[in-house]
C-alpha cells in the first residue's frame, strides 16, 4: 500500500498525518474496517481532497469505491512516520515543563521513548519523575554513548539553553527538540525543532485582535 | 516609527517578531542604543534582508546608516504585537502541563496574564499553583463574564477536550489556545491556536530519519 518513491513531503502535510492516525485509531476502536477520505475529512473538519493528497504524498493510495482498510492505513502511516521504530530521547530540565513532557502519554505511541531526565538540582537527582530516573547532567555524555540516544529534549531555563545544547552536541545527539524560546546556534548537521510558545502566542494575539476589530465583544 | 497601513502579515514573519524582541531586550540590557538589521540577523542566525522585510511588514522602518533606535524598536514591536495591552486568560487543566504553563515566566512580558486555573479534581480546587487560584470548572462561565476574559487555554486530557472547549465557547471565550492533540470543532467566530506536540514530533522524526540516511551515526 505504500509506494516506494515518495517525494519530499511538505511540513503542513506531515503535521496532519498524526491527526489522521489519531482519527483512524478511534475508528478502529469502534470496529470500523474501511474508511474513505470523506469519512476522515468529516471527522477532522477538513476537505476530502486534502486528505487524499496528504495520504498520497505519504505514498499511500486507497482503492476506488472501497477506500482504505483501516488497519492497513494505520500501519502504513506508522511506517511512514517511523513510529514502528521507537526512538530514544533524553530530556534535560526536570522542571514543570519537563514533568509535563514526561507525563504526556502520547509519545510512546508516536515512536518516542523519553528514557531518562537530567538536571543540575541535587534535590531532583537520584529521584524519579513519572517513573523515569533523574540523573546529574554530567552523566549525560556517557549515557548517550552507552544507550545510543539520538534525540535530546531541551526544557531548561533560557539562560542555560545554549550551554546545554552544546553539551548535547558534544555528546553526539543528532536532533534537539527545543522547548526554550532561545534560537540555538548549532552546526548544520544538527536538527533543531523549535517549540516556541512566544511565537505561537504572537500569532494567537494577532488573530484575536483582528477578530475583535471585526466583531467587538 | 510605525506606519499606519500595515498589510496582512504572514505567520512565519509574525512568529519571528518575538525573537527580534527577545534579542533587542538583551541588546538594551547591554546598553546598546542603535542596531542594524545586520546586527539582529547575526544574533539570530538569519539574513539581514529577512529582518528588514519582517520589520517592514510590521510597519517598522529604520533610518539609512543609523538603523533602529533600540528602545523605540522594542516599543514599536510591543505595540504591533499588542503586548502593551495585557490580555487575561483562563487555563483549564491543572495537571503537569497546566503547571508548566502557569510557571512560564515569559507570558507576562508578552502581554498574556493567566489569571486563574480551573479543574475538576477536588484535591486541586481551592489550592494554588504558581500563586494562581485553582477553581472548580463549574465556576468558569461566571468568572469569564465577571472578569472579561477572552482567552481560554486548554490543557486537559484528550478525552474531555471537546467538552471543555464547548464550555469555553458557551462562556463567550473568543480564542482557545489548544494544548491537546484533539482537532476541536468550533464555530467560525472562535479562534483556535493548536499547539500539537504529536505534529511537531512527526516533523522532528522525519527530519532525523532523512539526516540519518544522509550520514548514518
Amino acid at each position: 500500500m505504500v509506494r516506494k518513491n515518495v517525494a519530499r513531503i511538505s511540513v503542513p502535510t506531515l503535521r496532519r498525518l498524526p491527526m489522521y492516525h489519531g482519527y483512524l485509531k478511534k475508528a478502529a476502536g469502534q470496529g470500523r474496517a474501511f474508511v474513505s477520505c470523506t469519512h476522515i475529512a468529516a471527522g477532522l473538519h477538513l476537505v476530502p481532497i486534502q486528505v487524499r493528497k496528504d495520504l498520497h504524498s505519504a505514498g499511500i493510495d486507497g482503492k476506488p469505491r472501497v477506500g482504505y482498510e483501516v488497519p492497513v492505513l494505520i500501519s502504513s502511516l506508522e511506517k511512514f512516520l517511523g513510529w514502528n521504530n521507537l526512538s530514544k530521547a533524553y530530556l534535560v530540565g526536570a522542571g514543570d515543563l519537563g514533568a509535563a513532557l514526561l507525563g504526556y502519554r502520547g509519545f510512546n505511541d508516536q515512536g518516542l521513548d523519553i528514557v531518562a531526565t537530567f538536571d543540575n538540582d541535587p534535590r531532583k537527582i537520584g529521584g524519579k519523575i513519572h517513573g523515569k530516573n533523574v540523573y546529574a547532567l554530567d552523566k549525560f555524555a556517557d549515557l548517550v554513548k552507552r544507550n545510543g540516544v539520538l534525540i535530546g529534549i531541551l526544557a531548561v531555563p533560557r539562560g542555560v539553553a545554549q550551554d546545554v545544547a552544546e553539551i548535547m552536541i558534544r555528546a553526539r545527539i543528532r536532533a534537539i527538540w527545543n522547548f526554550t524560546s532561545v534560537r540555538l546556534l548549532v552546526p548544520p548537521s544538527i536538527i533543531v525543532q523549535d517549540e516556541n510558545l512566544a511565537s505561537s502566542l504572537a500569532v494567537l494575539s494577532k488573530r484575536l485582535a483582528q477578530s475583535l476589530q471585526r466583531s467587538p465583544s
